[in-house]
C-alpha cells in the first residue's frame, strides 16, 4: 500500500474552466499549511513529453488523425508520470496535475468518436492503472468558458480552440459521462460561478481529503 | 471484401538483416511485371510520423521510457497507415511496407518484456486491426545482422543499434514466436545465406501470392 505516498489530485475542464487560476490559488493555500506539494501539466516540463506536445498542439499539424492525436497523448503522459509525477509521490509529496487521463477519454474517447473504452485501455497501458487519488472536474457551458479565453490576452489560441463549438458540447458530454462512471474518485465543481466560490468550493473538498491523509 | 485493394505486405527482420536490398531487388521485379506496387516504410516521408521518429531515434533521448516509446512507434504506424498505405490499397496498389507491427510485438513487446499481448492491444487500436496480407520475416543471428551493418557506411548508426547484443537476441528470439503465433501470414526467410538466394526464395513466395490475387 502506498500509505506513505503523496497523493495525486488532478484537475480537468473544458477550454476556460478556470484550472490555472484555481491551481494557482491553491498552490497559495498549501505553501501556507507546509505541506509538500507540486504542481505540473503534461508535459511538465519533460523533454521528450515537450517535444510530443510540440508536435500535437502545431497548428500546422491539420491531417492529424484522431488515433494518431490519443496515442501521442498517451505517450507524453507516460513519459510525464514516470519521470515526474511518480517520483515526487514516492517521496511523500502531494502532486496537483493539470488534466490527466479524463481529459483523453473526454476529448478523444468521447468528442472524438473513439470510444472511451478504447481510450481507457490505451491508457491503461501507459500509465499501468495509475488513476488519480482525487479529481475535481471545473464544469462550464463551452460558450462562456471560450469567451472567457478570448478575454484572456495571456494564452495563445492553440489547434484544440480552433474547434467549432459543438467539438466543445461534447467534450463536456464526455466529462458528465465520466463523471458518472467514477463517482468516488471525480468531484463535480460547478466553474460558472466567481473564482472565489469556485476556489472555496475546491478548497473544502481538498482539505476534507488531505486530513484524512494524515491521520 | 477488400477484392479490389491492393495487397499489404510487410518485411520484418533485425538491424542488418537485408529488408533494403531485398526491397530494392523486388521493386526491380515489380517494374518489370507492370504491377502497380509502392515501396514505403514508417514514417515514409509522412510529416507527422516524421516528427515522431525523429524523437524516437535522437540517441540525446536515453531518458525514454519502454512505453512511452512502443505509443510514439503506434502513433506513426497509424499515421503512415491512413495517410499512404491504405488510400494506395484502395486504390488497387500493392503495398510493400519496411517493418509494421510485428516489429513492435518483437521489439517492445518481447525484447523490452512489456508483452506482445499488451502491444498488439495498442497497436490494435493504431490500426484498426488492419493486418497485413503477407509478412516476410528474414532471420539472421543478430551477430552476422550487426556486422553487415558495421561493414556498411552508407546508414548512420541509431539509438537502437546503440542496444547491447542481448537485446538482439530477445529481438530475434521475440520474431520467432510471432511467426509461430502466426503461421498463415508470416513467411520466415533464411537471411543467412548470399542475397542472391535469399531474393529468389522471397520472390518465389511473392509470385505464388501475386498471381493468387490475379484469379
Amino acid at each position: 500500500m502506498d500509505v506513505n505516498w503523496g497523493k495525486f489530485i488532478t484537475f480537468e475542464g473544458g477550454e476556460g474552466s478556470g484550472k490555472t487560476t484555481v491551481l494557482s490559488r491553491l498552490s497559495e493555500m498549501m505553501k501556507k499549511q507546509g505541506s509538500p506539494f507540486m504542481i505540473t501539466r503534461e508535459p511538465g516540463g519533460i523533454e521528450i513529453a515537450e517535444k510530443i506536445r510540440t508536435i500535437i498542439l502545431d497548428p500546422a499539424n491539420t491531417a492529424m488523425d484522431g488515433r494518431t492525436e490519443a496515442l501521442l497523448y498517451a505517450a507524453a503522459r507516460r513519459q510525464h508520470l514516470v519521470e515526474k509525477v511518480i517520483p515526487a509521490l514516492k517521496q511523500g509529496i502531494h502532486v496537483f496535475c493539470d488534466r490527466y487521463i479524463d481529459s483523453s477519454l473526454a476529448y478523444q474517447g468521447h468528442a472524438r468518436g473513439l470510444g472511451i473504452e478504447h481510450i481507457l485501455s490505451v491508457n491503461s497501458f501507459a500509465t499501468e492503472g495509475k488513476m488519480p487519488d482525487l479529481t475535481f472536474y471545473l464544469d462550464i457551458e463551452p460558450e462562456k468558458g471560450l469567451a472567457r479565453i478570448e478575454a484572456n490576452n495571456g494564452r495563445e489560441v492553440n489547434r484544440l480552440d480552433l474547434e467549432g463549438l459543438s467539438f466543445h458540447h461534447k467534450v463536456r458530454e464526455g466529462y458528465h459521462m465520466i463523471a458518472e462512471s467514477f463517482p468516488e474518485r471525480i468531484i463535480v465543481i460547478n466553474a460558472d460561478r466567481d473564482i472565489e466560490t469556485v476556489v472555496e468550493d475546491v478548497k473544502g473538498h481538498l482539505s476534507v481529503t488531505l486530513k484524512g491523509f494524515r491521520e
